[in-house]
């Protein structure tokens, strides 16, 4: 009962693998953009970003013929790889139908034959999430005439997804218009284990289907880490089923809303590209999102009378703001809460922001005072040490460790040992002596033992007219410590997108490819990514790459993507 | 043969107009969104922007009911005021189809009848383009309490086309979910005749849907003229039939093109709107774009030792560049080339560029010192207007008027004065005295006698962070000017957005509502719109207006835009 499907050659090829994709003409052909820096020279075609840490190139190309090229792997059960492998089929199918059929037989190049992609490491790979320091690490191979088969090799599951990312970006289509892979040798790994993109959904709501296109961004960039500043004084859009009154009364409208749902397919969604989903509940300030429920949760302010409570003061504090240290109520209440968020969110760690708390209010109110008499505080931040120390023993107990941002160990609060501590102050305000850069609060908190963090040189929220990518591609995290110990603590960096301006209709062309700078940065060999002008032009590739891929990443040179460009129809050939 | 339609209302009302739109509940609500001023002030549903010059406002709302309200016109015949009707009708059931269905229906306020449009002037309202110095007057009057029907009259179709706008954005929905118009009288037009947006689509190309939406943003804007910055060195994407090789060899590929079958619909698009299309073609510098297909159109550079042709000269010249004054050649083949322009477009007016002519090629060239002994000139601007002269009677032989950028006036040279000068620069450097702001530009061209038209102050491609709309609402044209006769020479101005780093990806979230600012400078009286803070919410209120529309206006405000915010699915509910 069977036909011969159509198109079926005469005379049977040797071999031939057969697939069912079907043959398009598609403009966004892969083709690459021929601009060159000011030494004339243009980024190879099939140039990965960010930069792998050891890279063999070479310029003799393999043919990649579908009917003749396989990828193996010993981890086709473990769906991530299999769902890894698929987005690369997908995009492998996508350069190659855009094609013009009799150039895709026609050609004098050997044909690669199979990559056979080797995980060592493979036991729990359908129920693990990545987590803090993971494994990165791998090698691929496509041998120089020696082989036609070539070879991935992987600690891990999520080195082999970083790893068929770099591939991906590998394969080209050259001047001759056939879908090639140079012979290439790769041994790669990330410089820092935290790689984060931050996005604020308080400020203004970000549709889900822009955070996963976010996410699929941040993979084509092998970022790891999805900080979530999902709530703030603005809205609170995260659903709790165990207080619904805090969506019902402080989400922008019933649509404005992250349903658990919404949130587990977004971990999911995460998960398969190797990236980790921290979402920051930032306490006891910037916590009117909170306050919209439960406004017995925040510190009532007080005029200057000092007796008429819930009086607002003009750039100094609202009628009632900070959550109140000093009640039982609050604690029991965050325990509840930070319960259900331990439940859904997957990663060790949670955020517990601590950033900004100003005293003002704190100061304004008669029983602060007398918590701090029985107490025998002297200073206000006592007062703030004691709630960071409850609040961090509450999130303890519930089985989170904890990220905040610099603002407690700023202000004389002791920390336990194990909570990351983000920089992000560009210039730290001193109290007696002088300011700090953010590279002096490096130093100085690397010094106190803690981890570290850096996002004070990546708010890309702060947008500039040009190039200011290469402002962030100059930053290194590490650059004010001497010593290889004190480097050590520092895990890494984030891109910062703060969301006063930003919403789903401009976040992703803001984002992108400016957030791929810190990519880069994050990832790649300092010693080999120092030179601008031979990144810009990697990088242009780069953005024309995640263009095609359906990401809106916004142009950083004069110029254009092949034959495609983003709203040019397919029907306007 | 006929059933009756379903949801047939027994008994029968008493007028009963029946349409066929459908019931679908929609989450665009046209909904206000909450947020006040400094003053605690909130923009008053149904806020048009730009502000009409005379808007007498009242609180009182009439039902809006398709099911009994009807416009009327003496123009219906005229295809642009059917469409603008039609544009409306659109807006209007699909604010309506948002409104729960028992909410339609049970609302104790007066309905609103109808609303006759009256236009004086329709003869040839089928065949005429918008142009310099257009009526556009209209009045509205939807009276209070003494009518159910209301009335709007303009002297010409445009006038009607604005007043069509201002009345989309009068209906609102209350808080009671009913759709509703507030009795109101307005009698409109605008400030200054000349409003326009300039995009350049050489740095990068701009898929015509881009343009089409732009044009789209701009008409709810009022604004009045595109100003098309087709071509330049980078890329000449502008199809020419006499000599296609311009685009064979200057188009960035074959699929950046604006054929002439676009271009025609971009005017047509346009016309609908009363927008007019000025295209520039940029000579005799920013040429290189002419220069791929007819090299011999440049002028010859010349290295150091004056010897060596086709030498190029760092931060000098190029090889070759500026098209070459000396010959013949140049004026017929720009003769020929602007006749093709000329049948094309439909304005009166094309823009001819001529900024930036930078001298040193020419300096460079001994052709040019024989040219100008042969022609006893003494200084290098002679050789400029002598281009600039013949260019101009070439134009005017043609058929066209034209604008050019101040640059030949800074240098000196002459122009026809029916010429448009166009102020771009910040801050032009004077040879010998002070530098002049662009105000004093203003000042300086306008005592020359020319015909001036801003843009100075609105070059929209530099961004900053944060809420820099509120410098382009504070530029004033005529601010440098004490007497009306010199005011009367200020045509209007422009918001530009050059290319270098904005192509489909960001161009509209870029421009708009940033642009509108802009608009509302150039149409509004400036003693109604100098506060700052009730136009923030005004603005605000617009950009949700925009958004909803299908522009992605980005968000000036932390907040919301009601129930829909870009990308959200309408399917997420």
């Amino acid at each position: 009962g069977e036909a011969a499907p159509p198109g079926s050659p005469w005379p049977l090829p040797q071999v031939w693998t057969k697939s069912t994709y079907p043959y398009l003409l598609d403009p966004k052909v892969f083709f690459i953009t021929k601009l060159t820096n000011s030494k004339g020279e243009a980024a190879p075609p099939g140039s990965p970003w960010p930069l792998p840490q050891v890279w063999t190139k070479s310029t003799y190309p393999y043919l990649l013929d579908p009917k003749v090229f396989f990828i193996t792997s010993n981890a086709e059960n473990c769906t991530i790889v299999a769902e890894g492998l698929s987005r690369l089929s997908d995009e492998f199918n996508s350069i190659f139908k855009a094609i013009d059929d009799n150039k895709r037989h026609n050609s004098s190049l050997l044909s690669l034959r199979s990559i056979h992609l080797q995980i060592d490491s493979i036991s729990d790979c359908n129920t693990i999430y990545p987590q803090n320091n993971d494994n990165e690490y791998y090698e691929i191979a496509i041998p120089f005439q020696s082989s036609i088969n070539g070879r991935i090799r992987a600690d891990t599951i999520w080195g082999a997804i970083r790893a068929l990312e770099t591939l991906s970006q590998l394969i080209y289509v050259n001047e001759d218009r056939e879908l090639v892979v140079n012979a290439t040798r790769i041994t790669d790994w990330p410089r820092f284990s935290f790689r984060g993109v931050m996005l604020d959904s308080s400020r203004h709501f970000l549709p889900k289907n822009v955070i996963l296109a976010n996410l699929d961004a941040m993979s084509y960039n092998k970022f790891n880490v999805f900080h979530w500043h999902i709530v703030d004084d603005q809205s609170f859009p995260f659903e709790s089923k165990i207080f619904p009154e805090l969506t019902q009364k402080g989400a922008y409208s019933s649509r404005h809303v992250y349903t658990q749902t919404d949130i587990q397919e977004i971990i999911e969604y995460a998960r398969y590209r190797g990236i980790r989903v921290i979402p920051e509940f930032d306490t006891p300030g910037h916590t009117q999102g909170f306050g919209k429920a439960f406004p017995q949760l925040l510190t009532t302010c007080y005029g200057d009378g000092d007796d008429k409570p819930f009086t607002a003061k003009l750039n100094k504090h609202a009628e009632a703001e900070i959550l109140n240290p000093m009640q039982n109520y609050t604690y029991d209440f965050m325990k509840v809460f930070f319960r259900e968020v331990r439940d859904l969110f997957r990663d060790q760690y949670v955020h517990l922001g601590m950033d900004e708390v100003y005293y003002d209010c704190w100061r304004s109110n008669p029983q602060v005072w007398q918590f701090m008499i029985n107490h025998t505080f002297t200073e206000l931040s006592q007062v703030e040490q004691y709630y960071t120390e409850r609040m961090i023993d509450t999130i303890k107990d519930i089985g989170f460790k904890n990220i905040v941002w610099q603002d407690p160990i700023d202000n004389g609060v002791q920390l336990a040992n194990d909570t990351l501590v983000m920089v992000w102050k560009e210039r730290y305000r001193h109290p007696t002596s002088q300011n700090d850069s953010w590279k002096a609060s490096v130093q100085r908190i690397v010094g106190q033992g803690y981890k570290v963090i850096v996002s004070a040189c990546w708010y890309l929220n702060y947008i500039s007219y040009g190039q200011d990518w290469e402002k962030y591609y100059r930053c290194d995290p590490t650059k004010s410590l001497a010593d290889d110990s004190e480097k050590a603590l520092v895990l890494g960096g984030e891109a910062c997108m703060w969301g006063e301006y930003v919403d789903g209709t401009n976040l992703l062309a803001r984002l992108w490819p400016r957030a791929s700078a810190v990519a880069e940065r994050l990832w790649s060999d300092p010693n080999h990514t120092n030179d601008i002008e031979s990144a810009k032009f990697r990088l242009d590739q780069h953005r024309c790459r995640m263009l095609r891929r359906g990401i809106p990443a916004q142009p950083i040179l004069n110029g254009f993507c092949g034959e495609y460009e983003w709203e040019m129809n397919a029907n306007e050939i």
